[in-house]
């Protein structure tokens, strides 16, 4: 009988070296699980028809909107929902685990220097 | 603007009361996000077409398969892939955090007693 190990978000990040890089280190269905860390701003940005969610492993995440903003600390999580237009922003460094359809860009409709393909985000 | 927070496993796990009875917290896409209290032997089952994410918030979770077990201490995930028989067990109290398509029976092909209706765990 053999025994495994989980997947761990804080040791999956800690590997990860550039911001805004996610890198998919789980899968359930047709959802990707991707951790990232984030400084700084991203960039304004919508996914037409995915919802994205965004979990918060270490320190803080901003996520603006249009009309407001949520604020993440370890250990929350909240869901962008299809079609809204949102701009994730951190201060100070922070960890966060996304999880999103297999076929999500993360930066939505927005194609830019920080975009990664999912190739990418596979390989990171 | 308005500031909105996110939602809290932790906190979620703190208003369940009973072991086994999943709750809905969130969804994201055809996925729910659910949180559970668990403590000793689940039922061994599988679920034909969907897989089953498992995550550890805290304690230790022991998932049983016909040639092993995954071991998932706080922070650890798995995925059971559909159609592969399993059995969650936890020696003490442990809480997690389940993603799975909406969909999906949580006891999967075998309905018994600890057998809760999607309803049942929107309304916990």
């Amino acid at each position: 009988m053999k025994t495994m190990k989980g997947v761990n978000f804080e040791k999956e990040l800690a590997e990860v070296t550039e911001y805004w890089s996610p890198r998919v280190v789980g899968r359930v269905n047709d959802q990707y699980l991707k951790v990232a860390k984030c400084k700084g701003e991203f960039v304004w940005h919508k996914h037409d028809n995915e919802d994205e969610l965004f979990l918060v492993v270490y320190g803080q995440l901003r996520i603006e909107f249009e009309d407001g903003a949520a604020v993440l600390e370890k250990g929350d999580f909240t869901v962008v929902p299809k079609n809204t237009l949102h701009k994730p922003v951190a201060d100070e460094e922070c960890g966060i685990v996304l999880i999103e359809t297999i076929t999500t860009l993360h930066t939505g409709d927005t194609v830019t220097s920080l975009t990664k393909t999912i190739d990418q985000q596979l390989s990171n």
